[in-house]
């Protein structure tokens, strides 16, 4: 299923992320490249007898076929990036070791084409008395943990819900979803992280607080760097939605000797959610001096943009960092020591490569 | 290659387009889905052996390779949709008959993911004087006609070539280019007629005034509807570039029986050159009244975007119609008559379906 451009970091549950400079290649990621994060089994749904039950605070309780939601339902088609909490874990665990957890590089985040229908239409259809409120999603996969048996799940805030933008996909880049990114069904919820992206949909309740599932009461929150697993009180720290912008180095790789005196530095940077990058800087030098790097792609909302640039390098070991702005004024900092937090999550300090010159 | 979704106009030169309901299913139009737009034979070119030259107007003429090209400029990747400028000549054709041109209907239109390198970059390189000129593109295909035999060509104003959205483009959807759009490289103009983007380059050339190739000079020409090809002065006429604003209704199909008193409309528009659409409005009465379709898709320039609604039928034949806006002002008029010319381009007229209800 998976070549040599991505590394398999568990295979039970399967957890694989892609080099950066193959997933650099293409906009819409292929399908076999995209990374795969899992925290159960990948259930084999059977699509003609799978339902999509939706309850909870609505007129209108639903138990949906897939053919109901393609029929009733208009289809809504959306370019978005999915990118994990815990991507970029690795820099953070050099920092001080994080332990428990899929020490993700920087290749856990992939964009695809995603077809569906509007979450916000199925919850028209049902009937939403509240204004405020949580929509909780349940996945069918199977997660052992802690001695017990649960499936996976999580929750957005309603008016997210309401918004146009997320999506209950049944395909990806034109054609139904593989197994292990949720068929027959998952929600979309773009410039939110991966994990509320829930697979394999089986229910959706609309509810007044966020779902107590382990992965939005404990998992997924953020503490500060002074909380560990030993002082942790999980009911407080927050519960993590948005996604933050962030850049990454592609090419070079860590370590390269460069031969010559200038280099190509390529990657993709994240806005933060809803917005648009608006500059992406380059240093050669460690974050002393800067340069304003090109866009080498189209630049959306709920997206990743490609970016290049041509540094020049001193002999000996050169430092390449970059870090970018967004239409809502988001930026990186170099602040990596301060964004530590024991589980691991939402690291967006300037990235660093460190290269040498032959 | 190509399956039944596909209509195959002429064999040679291989000319198919796509039923706009399958079109619309794909954001990123599969390759074996994308409309085929040809004058000559389909070149298979040596990948190794081939070389594109920049002259003209330069400081430095250029032969380059792909491998040149692929590494000393900065690559890009943009999303686009490309249209044939008879797109919806057909339906001119009703108006009054059209001699001697493939009567495209409403699928001579697709959207890819293009990679190559920025235009402008290659430009920079060989250096370029001029403020004001053309860039003009050669391709490798063989043209027969009129006893001549002669490569396909044509033009883009330097400024627009001076863009960053102008790309030499080796890859489409992720994958070296198929032969039969341009394999190794070829241009992609967004916002300009498919014409323009000139597949099989050989040869740009940097000069003072547009292209005279036949498909530049001749050919994709607009002259008012009382010119025919009896009384035509070929030195009359405007030279087609910049696409218009367009729409089309791909479900329900022309002719088709509805059982219900509801249909859903579905369609894609087409911005103008820049431009996003802000409106997109169906009618089921022939065009007396209105509502506002929703947005099924991106919103983007250079790309189509898709768009869907529900309508009432009253019992008997219905006429749905479409027409769009977009954000520089355009819009779409009921001058089908007006839009006629003996070439039968730009056929951007609000776009009729007939349907009944059973």
């Amino acid at each position: 299923m998976y070549g040599k451009d991505l590394t398999v970091h568990t295979t039970t549950p399967f957890n694989a992320e892609t080099r950066p400079d193959v997933l650099r290649e293409h906009f819409i990621t292929p399908r076999n490249l995209f990374f795969a994060r899992n925290h159960g089994d990948i259930p084999q749904v059977d699509s003609d007898s799978y339902r999509l039950t939706i309850n909870g605070m609505v007129e209108t309780p639903l138990s949906l076929s897939l053919d109901d939601l393609r029929r009733n339902f208009p289809t809504h088609m959306l370019i978005a990036t999915m990118v994990c909490a815990g991507n970029r874990r690795s820099e953070l665990n050099n920092v001080t070791p994080i332990k428990n957890e899929v020490l993700w590089e920087t290749g856990a985040v992939s964009t695809a084409e995603w077809r569906g229908v509007s979450l916000a239409d199925v919850l028209r259809a049902v009937g939403i008395d509240a204004s405020t409120g949580h929509v909780a999603f349940h996945g069918l996969d199977r997660i052992e943990k802690g001695g017990k048996s649960f499936n996976f799940g999580g929750s957005i805030p309603l008016d997210k819900a309401l918004s146009s933008e997320v999506l209950l996909a049944y395909e990806m880049n034109g054609e139904p979803l593989p197994h292990e990114h949720g068929f027959p069904l998952r929600a979309v919820v773009p410039g939110y992280i991966g994990a509320r992206s829930v697979k394999w949909l089986s229910t959706i309740t609309i509810q007044e607080q966020p779902s107590d599932n382990y992965y939005q009461a404990r998992a997924y929150k953020m503490f500060p760097p002074d909380v560990t697993a030993a002082t942790v009180n999980w009911h407080d720290g927050d519960m993590l939605n948005e996604w933050c912008i962030n850049s990454i180095i592609s090419s070079p790789r860590e370590g390269e000797v460069i031969h010559g005196d200038q280099v190509t530095v390529q990657g993709f940077a994240l806005p933060g959610h809803g917005a648009t990058i608006t500059n992406i800087e380059v240093s050669a030098d460690g974050g002393q001096t800067w340069q304003t790097a090109m866009l080498a792609s189209m630049n959306v909302s709920w997206a990743w943009c490609f970016w290049e640039i041509n540094v020049s390098l001193k002999p000996g070991e050169n430092q390449l960092v970059v870090r970018a702005t967004d239409s809502s004024g988001n930026r990186q900092f170099d602040n990596m020591p301060d964004l530590w937090n024991f589980k691991g999550y939402m690291n967006n300090a300037w990235h660093r490569v460190n290269v040498s010159r032959a």
